[in-house]
């Protein structure tokens, strides 16, 4: 496994491709340092003895230890042991690990390359696992690059005016494909080794040539990485863990990029580009929301707590029942991933599978608390948050006798402590990297209306139909 | 284990206790009959093949097949057969199957009578196992009394006007004790073989004399059973199995009734009060909840898709979000259910009992969620349910007639069927039954606000401070 | 104007057209003396010095003093007056007066035959003045039958495969018109003295037979009211103003029934059909739910504020919290329907024509509130309305005593007082006219989607739009 | 009256004692330019025909023509334009026109003081009058200083370990008196001409020192203002209206400050202290929120069918209803300032006084659902406006033509378009301003509990419980 610093070795070998506010960029610029910061965790934890046992796996392919997130889940234990990693990792970088995504893309290419062959007869199986070996082994990082950019909403890809809007296979070639298109919203595409994209939709006949997926270095020939940066804000004075971890997002355009046979999962089985999409999306990756969303939740509880503790009103009854309510999100959405690791699958890939019901009731009631969550953490905090005097006051010895004076509040407190809580605060509720927070606890991963729609898809109405017309005496 | 006769039969024998609208009656009066009929249903689910495997369990004192509703959990899987098993139970007699009352009772007593004896030096558990064996074999139901009648809330036990306001020892003698007392909102009591009294809350060294438990057979003397029933409304024609089950809760009266002390379970330990109130109610019964909650939910849900299937919009938008919604909430707390299971400990009695935090944020989403499942289930239903016409004016032939011709809702569907799927929506959200059920749904087994206060007594929010203090950088 | 005796009188002598149950009663058959009551309460309010200036006008057509409720608004003082005189009668009555749906029925009629005259040449607001003159003169009651049973949902009226499913002409003579087909919901129907049929729908040019309107006697030849009726249990030892009333709805069938001219007020004028319905239920009836909303939140509050007195916790926060919550939810609907009086606009036809928005957003807010304030009022009571024993244990002496003694409460209130308010309780939710109660507070008068539907009519989306263009810099 | 060039100039004299991020800054420092704009369109609105007759109004001592911001409301007309000035001003600056404040000021003084000298036979209303005149005719602004720093919460002024955690008066001399203390959330203060200091709670006879009120200069000697600035984003390209209006909020500390006697309004009165906070902050200033807060939905609402429009789903059903409900919280609360003016009274002083119960449940509505609106417009818009790139890779050549080809949404809007559309939401959800926006929409000028303290000061819940226990026949 990697150290952190070669995985940011690596990035700094990488083909300049990341364009930000019209710059192209190193990645190392420091603009993506905090963003880059989440991901070298991962790499640090395998160290930490409080990680220990969860933070690496068995490849099941090659039997040496390795970091889970490269790792294909085998069983119920696997799912419960991401789903934990997730929570805890989520700790400590404020929210989101980010290194889930290519898990989540790994573990849905094993899965449905090997039902692509069985109805195909391809052999896009062994191809994936002869790369899931060298991702492994090199211990490598990815951006799954999911959602395309979709142009009019009431058109399939193909019925679009311009049929790049979703990402294509323009040339087949005897080495390989050239793909054309683009994604966007793709978390850490500038912070990872590896793009994997997968399809967003379920395709027709008429959309064979969007019904791609494939792998590819995140500096390849004709990828461009036009990034959004959400960085906390710079400390001056008050140095914290919370301002080093930020997050980057892309729009990755693939400007007629070659891809070799044996980096692509999928070219043209259409049939097998919704079932991708929603392994992807839906399944595997909404089992990790189950893990980081908690996690979230844990920070808000976290702070509502502190800022209480420090007003002197923590065992209040109000704030006892809105301390709770956070706790009953945090656990239910937990409880879902538990349930749909305890009640998954086995499947002739090898993988296992967790349950879509689950997952999905998992992520929705995250998705519908977050604005909830952040309220209640307003209605606690009061007004401060918006209104706290900027570091340098604190500084100045003139004005920072004053607010030492003044921003008193109960006994045993020292207006450090209190203007470091309220500075997180402000982070948490009045920044750009706070709203980003907020949007992706809706969006990330599939917004509520996605979850319900794999709800229907796998959950039996008719069967409740049943039950009541029995009990109303209704036959037919 | 006895047949449903057999269990009727015995009810028949019991002596006459059971007061209903001022009048003595017997227990097979047909005012009781649709609330014996829902324990009569799990005596013959024995018999049911789709239940096999689920209704008996194999008794961890003697070895032999016994109604899991008269089985102690010994393992994660007796915990999740136990959820799924009233889930399913409750699916046939329309929402509540009553008899996992008296079998959470057992459990909670299993467990803190050991514990009691490990600190007092007491055979409470001896005692028990051997009461336990007796109520296996007989293949008893028993009715949990908890609930006392409390007088001024703001007051303990013994600090209240009148002592006997909780149940508790009004006299010790060498053979048994003496008890008086009230509990009310007693399910099933004029149903149940047994009655087995545990305490409601917490105790102080002051209150020695309310920190009792006990079985006793329901028609004992000087039990006295005030009992208020909900049935269904009689059906004149329209046959329906729904119209067979309701539900009774008495006001249970102990006036000055002796306990012998083979059947006393608890008798002036007063710090074990607490565990056992929490420990029946908080615990093992909030773990059942999440089972037959989730069953209620599947029949609001199976009325509204199949009203809305009569209506010709179960596919719209907006009724799949709203049955996806509903789903959500069925298994949040169902998965709340599997993950206290499989989160669950063994404990040295042998008892394994399910995680404390788990159950109640299951239970209390349930709590939180029924008027709103009601409130969406009367939005897609429209006015009918409050203004359908009464059964003899579908089966007078003049106005018949016309209700046969105005009625018609979408091809297909016949005018009786609309009319039984509306009389079964009418039954519950425009009827005593169905306003009992409301109620049920938010303080049966303990309202939220009791859910928040164990969440409190078992979560760890302190850890989440911690959290947000590295963050933050916040040292003390 | 009529005392309420005279009122009685004149049902008593109007032919049997009511059938309950499959028999043919009387008007003044006691099943249905509780919603008669209702109404015979707002011809004794006219002697009530506490209802002085509100319950009568004076007519604009005859200058003489009359009923409030067969009224035509002239300014906004008449709405302010007719939504106070609601809110306070409705607090007698239990929640509804029901008169208001005739004088609702009659604004709209006022309003629109003014219209169609003028587009049409018609002299419908002539006869309708006429109509009027006698409707204010014989001091009537009406119930407005507007709610078509619609059959197929997705199909117009001249699309449905049976022609009857909306109410329709059949036959156009010399001297007045045939009608045929059926209305459903229509309160009080068998305690008015006329019935109002208006359309239900906005209709096309091939709708021209169902575009029609007329006032008819409710015992005219051809009607038949078949009923259903949500009585308040029957006491019978704790008499209660509020077991007193109840409501009566019927299927309004018209079976081939005459119409003479004199009272069509619509025949045809398709265009003036969607007016017409939206008049009459989506503006002036949902000003009259501005009043009688906030009344049933006043029920609800006082009964919240009671209990808990009751129980010693009214100065809770928790309480104090709920209890504002629920002042919120009345003083809101309210303040919308003063906001319509005062924002509304002189019609040339002299009507007074509130604000359609606020009438509509007054009654969403209550129509989305009803459930949140039954399971608030759940919240407080606890489960003794569901479990409460019935009066007959409390007149047993024997059981009695023992109910005595179990049911205290706070000091200084007695046993019979709580039984009276934990009775009340108990008929507000676990009753059927409880639940009738709920599902008329969604849906009485129009659901929410109705009023999303109308302020859509009548708001400007685009003017919103463009406010965000500018701030935008967007031009386009 | 001036004109916003006037009194930026004044602004520019004034003596330096703004202090931000550590640094003492000229009142027209770039910095604070963007709050400054917000209350120069206050002054540029005067010559705004379509603010004729809003904007200003008859002095009711001078009988000149004043800033509608600078007037004392005499009558509900007067309160209804100052609502509606209001909304329509925050249209253009973005959610806040500030000014407000001080006029809420004034108008609680006016009132207040007229109070006291009836009680105390003092002259406060003579003298307050005499500054409102020249108030008016210099055509000031003024920042209302209510909310002290208050130390510990449960403790009263008197009671606290630092006295000066409330605003109190330290010395008393023949010429004025001199205060110490600190305000803070104090918006507008760096852009104020004025700053009037009002108690921000009930006093007690202990607290006698910490009843006072007066007026300063914002720059008067001892003044400090510690502020926090929140600024829209700056726009390299892309110029709009929104991205020119900030907000400032200051600590005001008050460092021994002299206040004359002609400048002093409350002094030692404690009884008045409580009704000058109530009357400042929770009678006035809340009945301007039920102005300003409808714009903020307005804009939410704008922003919303903008979004939905440019991505062709504006008529699908569930934005439609998304549109209407928040159509009925923006309409909701301006009705409440509607009832709350036309239910108003004269008070003896002059001043029309609005309703309490309808400002504070409008103004709660406002801040219970400020939260959800932001959610609600974050669920329609998608995760772009938390991944959009930055300016500068638009107006980069190479990386511009890949957004301008993939940004595409609907036919017929230009990729321009939608940039800016998303870039304003992106302000309005991810960006520190959209945050301060937010928890100004929670707490500013009242949380939520602060409605609910006010409104049972004011509500006769005693009135509804006697409405049920007459229903319920209890008499007591």
């Amino acid at each position: 496994m990697r150290t952190s610093e070669e995985y940011r070795t690596s990035l700094r070998k990488m083909k300049k491709n990341v364009y930000i506010d019209g710059k192209l960029v190193e990645r190392d610029d420091p603009i993506l340092v905090p963003s880059t910061n989440v991901l070298a965790k991962t790499f640090d934890l395998v160290d930490d003895p409080e990680f220990k046992g969860l933070i690496t796996a068995r490849s099941h392919l090659t039997g040496i230890e390795i970091n889970r997130f490269t790792h294909v889940n085998q069983n119920a234990e696997d799912l419960l042991k991401k789903q934990e990693l997730i929570r805890r990792a989520c700790h400590l970088t404020g929210g989101c690990i980010q290194r889930c995504m290519g898990c989540d893309a790994i573990n849905a290419l094993s899965l449905i390359t090997y039902e692509v062959d069985k109805s195909y007869g391809t052999d896009y199986h062994k191809r994936f696992q002869k790369y899931l070996e060298y991702f492994q082994k090199e211990d490598l990082t990815a951006a799954m690059a999911q959602t395309d950019v979709k142009g009019d909403r009431s058109l399939r890809p193909h019925q679009q005016k311009d049929p790049d809007l979703y990402v294509r296979v323009v040339e087949r070639r005897s080495d390989g494909i050239v793909v054309r298109g683009a994604k966007n919203h793709i978390t850490m595409a500038p912070n990872a080794d590896e793009i994997i994209c997968v399809p967003t939709r379920a395709m027709t006949e008429n959309d064979v040539d969007w019904a791609v997926a494939f792998a590819l270095p995140a500096d390849a020939e004709g990828i461009k990485l036009i990034t959004h940066v959400a960085n906390p804000r710079p400390r001056k004075y008050l140095k914290a863990p919370m301002s080093e971890f930020g997050v980057a997002d892309s729009f990755v355009i693939f400007d007629d990029v070659f891809v070799p046979w044996d980096r692509v999962f999928l070219c043209g089985e259409w049939p097998f580009a919704g079932l991708l999409a929603h392994a992807a999306g839906g399944l595997y990756h909404r089992h990790s929301y189950c893990g980081c969303k908690p996690a979230v939740t844990d920070l808000v509880m976290g702070a509502m707590a502190l800022t209480a503790d420090y007003q002197g009103v923590e065992n209040k009854p109000h704030i006892r029942s809105k301390l709770a309510d956070l706790a009953c999100v945090a656990e239910l959405v937990y409880a879902a991933g538990i349930a749909a690791a305890v009640t998954g699958e086995k499947h002739p890939s090898g993988n296992f599978v967790p349950n879509l019901v689950y997952v999905n009731v998992g992520r929705r009631h995250a998705g519908v608390n977050i604005y909830h969550e952040l309220e209640t953490l307003t209605d606690v905090a009061g007004g401060l948050p918006a209104t706290l005097p900027f570091e340098g006051d604190f500084s100045n010895p003139e004005t920072g006798a004053y607010l030492e004076k003044y921003l008193k509040r109960r006994e045993g407190v020292s207006t450090e402590n209190i203007h470091r809580c309220f500075r997180m605060l402000s982070e948490m509720l009045c920044s750009a990297l706070g709203g980003v927070w907020a949007v992706a606890g809706v969006h990330g991963g599939g917004s509520p209306i996605m979850e319900e729609i794999l709800i229907h898809l796998s959950y039996d109405f008719n069967a409740k139909k049943k039950l009541v017309k029995h009990l109303a005496g209704i036959k037919d």
